[in-house]
C-alpha cells in the first residue's frame, strides 16, 4: 500500500473550521482505509520555497503519495480514486464522477466562494450588501439544478464516489446559510453523505487539528 | 475512432466571443485529430428537459462521445486525455496535469469570473468599483504563482497537455486586461500555447459559430 502524508494548517478562522479542504482529502483516505501521517505547517514553512515546490499557491492541502506531492483537493481525491473504488469502474459512471468533480469546483464553488467572501469579510460593507442578492440568486439556481440532476439517485455518479466527496466539500461552505437546507432533496443528499462513518472520522480529525492548537 | 458531437450556442456577448468553453474542447479535439460534428442549440433547445439531461445547468458545452454526454469543459478535456496523449503516460506528469486542471478551475478561475462579472456587467456600479482592486490583487498574486511554478518549463505538466488547454481556456477571460501581459513568463507561456496550429484552428471554428449567426 502507498504511504500518505497530508500537509495542513494548525489554525483556521472559526468560520472556516469544518470546511478547509483537507477535510475531503481525509474523507477520501478514510473511505479507502488508507492510514496517513499529518504534517501541520507553521506559517514560515507554508511560505518556504520547499513548500511552494509542493503547492504553487502556498495553500493547503497537499497529499504526498509515495513522495509525489499532489495539490488541489479535487485532484487529490481524483488521484486516490484512480487506484480505488472511489472512481467507479463502469465507464459511464466513472465519466459522470469526473464531470461532477469539475462541476462542483467550477460551476458551484465560484458562487460559494463569492458568497463566503461577502458573508465572512464584507457583510458590513455597502458593496457586500449590494452584491449579495445576485450571488445568492445565482447559487440557488445552481443548487436546484444539482438537486434536479440527482433526481432519484442517492449519489451523483450512481454509487457513492469521489464526486460526492468533492461536492460535499464544496457545499460545506454554505453551512452558515439556509441554502442547502431549503432544498429538501439536496439536504437529504448532504445528510446521506455526511452520515457515512468515514466522513465522521474525517471531520473529527479535521476539527481536532484546530482545537489542539487554538488557545 | 469514437464519434464526437459538440453542443454549443450560436451566440455570445461580444466580450465572451473567444472564451466560451467550447473553445478548449475544440482545441483538445484538434490536437488529437478527432473530427467532430457541431450542434448549435436554440434557446428553447438549451432549456429543454432533453438538454438538461445532458447538461444539468443548461450551459454549453457538452461533448457527446459515442452517445455519452460529457459536460464541464474540464471534465471533457480530461475525458479526451484519458484515451490520448493529452494526458501524459508518465505517472508523475499525468498526476501533475490533473493537478493543474483543477488549479485552473478552482484556484484561478473564481477570481477571473469575479473580475469578469465586474468588468462586463458592473463597471459603472459603486460595488464594482469598490470590489475590483481586491479581486485584481488576489488574481495578480495567483498569476505570479503560476508563472513561478512554470519556472523553466514550457508547459505545466512538462510536455504540452490537457492542463495547458484548460489553463489557457481560463486565462482567456483576462484578454480585456493587462494582467497576463504584465507577467512576461506567463505571457510567453500563453503565446507558446496559442501559437499551436490546433489552437488556431479551434479559435477560427469557435469564432465562426458566432459570425455566421450575428446580423
Amino acid at each position: 500500500m502507498a504511504t500518505y502524508t497530508l500537509y495542513t494548517l494548525p489554525w483556521a478562522p472559526v468560520a472556516f473550521q469544518g470546511q478547509v479542504r483537507d477535510l475531503p482529502v481525509r474523507w477520501a483516505l478514510e473511505e479507502i482505509d488508507a492510514p496517513y501521517a499529518v504534517r501541520t505547517l507553521s506559517d514560515e514553512e507554508r511560505r518556504s520555497p520547499e513548500y511552494r515546490a509542493k503547492q504553487p499557491f502556498g495553500k493547503v492541502p497537499v497529499l504526498e503519495v509515495d513522495g509525489l506531492a499532489v495539490f488541489e483537493s479535487g485532484a487529490i481525491v481524483q488521484h486516490l480514486g484512480e487506484n480505488s473504488w472511489l472512481l467507479p469502474a463502469e465507464s459511464a459512471q466513472r465519466a459522470r464522477a469526473r464531470m461532477w468533480m469539475f462541476a462542483a469546483m467550477n460551476s458551484i464553488d465560484p458562487d460559494i466562494i463569492a458568497l463566503g467572501d461577502i458573508d465572512h469579510f464584507a457583510s458590513d460593507t455597502d458593496w457586500g450588501r449590494t452584491r449579495r442578492p445576485d450571488v445568492e440568486r445565482s447559487l440557488r439556481t445552481r443548487l436546484n439544478d444539482v438537486a434536479s440532476a440527482l433526481g432519484a439517485r442517492d449519489f451523483l455518479a450512481g454509487p457513492f464516489s469521489a464526486a460526492d466527496i468533492v461536492m460535499i466539500g464544496v457545499l460545506r461552505g454554505l453551512r452558515h446559510t439556509a441554502l442547502v437546507n431549503e432544498i429538501s432533496a439536496l439536504r437529504a443528499y448532504r445528510d446521506r453523505c455526511e452520515a457515512r462513518p468515514a466522513f465522521q472520522r474525517a471531520l473529527a480529525a479535521h476539527m481536532n487539528t484546530f482545537t489542539r492548537r487554538v488557545a
